[in-house]
């Protein structure tokens, strides 16, 4: 029998995740609180929020990329509608700037899954099957940070920042920093199998602070997706009181010929 | 109780408005033909499918607008998804570009509603509506071509010839050619009410050939996003084998600066 | 010249309204903070961010509705894209539902951007031509609640806490507490013209909520998407460790049939 | 240097693939004839336009589908929007559904890749790799049809009779009918390697239609999208006139049930 355990309602209520939305909720969490209580139906600890929060704050806004590009060409021609424009920006949230997480999460999964003496031998096998299949280590190297990625080193601080607090205040969740110490793995690993470091970039960070957070590997995107959602309505917002649509569409003109 | 008569499956049978579409559709319809029985729960005329050919012919495609810039960047984001690729182009077929023509058809719709005699002076009325609330005709004006809009005219040649054909073949559908002369009645008052020609453009032309292929004003949006929905379809295609999508970037980049 | 003043980057920094995403703003700000700053431009108050957390946490969040019903079922033809079923849910954050709250935001504002002695009777103008036009009071009406809406009153609620707080502490903004005097207002006049108390329900509160963080009129609807998108996600992860979608599908199905 | 080589515009005139809009394809070609030049980039054959006419017809509408429900649903949120509507439909247009035929198309192009005498132990060795990876074999088996699918048997024929219409009218593409043969490779392979007959599905027939049709099999996604685009149309303007949507929302509501 289908049901779902995360809201109902009636004429007076609505709860989630048993709490009732007006007493318990309204006033008293914060969004970020709210969205781990729905995605992991518990009350978060303030390290999860902690952790949430920077996450959300790295991936929310980056510039022109093309999402923003797209939300902005889609209001130049439909702008009676402004869920259609942000839709279409978070179409682009995809395998390539979006899959990388999550796949790193995995990794970092599987080798949590192990007993602990293993842990380190499951990473070298896991960076080996991908030296084999002769694809990319997802969560490591950057075109430009060949050292250090300064995003990616803050997200890490922050994580073990948060887990510090919440040992001094004795409100650790089990398992706290068990992902960081995956991650740690893996770099290892990754230096042992390929014989040279290579940078740990800012979706490996964000892989193991959401693992931190106690989000699971499979929702990671549609933490991004929400994220990039926030960052979507500032540029609908500043394209409809100061437009560039128009100029984009002439320098991609200028930029793309046709030729039969 | 709510139903409906568009479709209904069994095991051995799909049935479309009425029609088996093994036995009755496949190989004896064209997709133009199926989409008017969709559309309109009717077989069609042989006229019927000239005009809407013409119309989807005219809409299908016209290079590096919005709408495929916005699918190609998506597929630059999103690779994996062709359905999303697809459709955040097809959100962009909005108000701006789609619009004016649903609007235009609504007008001939009220014109050939009134009785035949009332349908110039209806006509001079709508104008003037127009006039006073200082809103566009829609349907009217182009910033080139000032005199004929060669797609509108040819557009309207082709919806005669085939009423035509129709008439000579004794198929032609009762009141056929009504929207035409509704369109001739807004042409006259546009010069009457205005003082001055304003040429008939392509947004015209499309909304009298739909008319005409008795497809309602209400449905027009949606011929024109399978049009396009076709069109960008070709332009993923291109994007995926010859890509565009990061020279469309890096051409916006230089060109819109961040100014904080 | 077009440009933008949300955000810029280069290979070592990522720059949103002026502020250093990792100096300043990574480990510093929760998301609604950042969401506020990306909205408005400006540093947000703590009683904006308490305002914004409470609308945002009001509607993330209600259980089966249709735009929850749609992500499932999209995931149910196309499970391997997240963004797809998410983004396909968002679509339906329209005007039925979202429409109200931004429609009666412009209220309020047509309200205060009279001067102060003026403003009872702008919202009687406002109120006798909905009467006129024979429309809805947007934020005015309930099916079930007569009296009172219990989320309503609670996000006023609020608001004004957060208000005296702000007042309490020297922090708050000019014109705080105006827009909740504007909805007062257009409650008097709804109750001055049409004769009888009609309840604030919710949409009116989120509007004036919106309003009182600062939040222009224009971008509540994307707000809500924002709440929504979370929302979503919850619901996605849910449909895909234990799938209703079938369910539903079988539900509809045997409701509604195919009568030709 | 990034370039189209599908259309392009100038003040007078719209060319596509070579050919000027309004003197070579308005009233000249059918939307199914222009389809084929937009994605292939050369005029086709009749037998070509035939085979994609009975592709486009086999799958444009199949009744209440979750595809249909969710346009149904969205517009009932956000009657505002056509496109939001169509579009939220065609995003459940995935793997599920929309994958088997292309998974398919593929392993033909591949069986047709070698030469003549090889085919038969290549599709040999496809079979044989998906029962070593425990993966259903695309295109092959049925819930119900054991034996034959109707709408399999019909497609392939009417792919055949245009290939005999185009031999006896000497303008047979070279190559034609190879695809067909592929299949027949395929379906002895699955006989020999698995040892008894699975029906051959609508996918595999859609999937040997296209490639007989010169669409390559990375398109064949966007062909469905395009003809279920207009299928949703239909949906959506029935939905407007005589709606479905509470009905549907209220048969949900009372078969999945909130258990905390």
């Amino acid at each position: 029998m289908a049901k779902t355990s995360i809201a109902g309602y009636d004429a007076d209520h609505v709860t989630i995740r048993g709490k009732d939305l007006v007493a318990d909720l309204m006033g008293k969490v914060s969004f970020t609180e709210l969205m781990l209580l729905q995605l992991t139906g518990k009350t978060p600890t303030p390290a999860q929020v902690t952790i949430l929060d920077a996450v959300l704050v790295t991936i929310m806004e980056h510039g022109l990329v093309p999402s923003a590009i797209v939300t902005r060409l889609t209001h130049y021609g439909a702008p009676e509608s402004v869920q259609g424009a942000i839709v279409a920006g978070l179409l682009g949230v995809g395998d390539r700037f979006a899959g990388t997480a999550s796949e790193c999460a995995q990794l970092l999964e599987s080798i949590v899954a192990a007993p602990e003496p293993d842990r380190a031998s499951v990473a070298v096998e896991l960076v080996k099957d991908y030296r084999t299949r002769k694809r990319p280590i997802p969560g490591f190297g950057h075109p430009i940070h060949r050292d250090v990625d300064p995003r990616s080193k803050r997200l890490v601080e922050i994580v073990k920042a948060a887990h510090a607090a919440a040992s001094a205040a004795s409100s650790a969740r089990a398992g706290a920093g068990q992902f960081i110490a995956a991650l740690e793995h893996l770099e290892q690993a990754v230096l042992t199998v390929i014989g040279r470091k290579i940078v740990t970039n800012v979706s490996a960070a964000i892989a193991v602070a959401l693992c931190e957070a106690g989000v699971p590997s499979k929702v990671s995107r549609g933490v991004v997706l929400t994220a990039r959602c926030a960052g979507l309505v500032g540029h609908l917002h500043e394209e409809s009181e100061s437009p560039a649509g128009e100029a984009m569409w002439n320098a991609i003109t200028d930029t793309v010929k046709y030729e039969p």
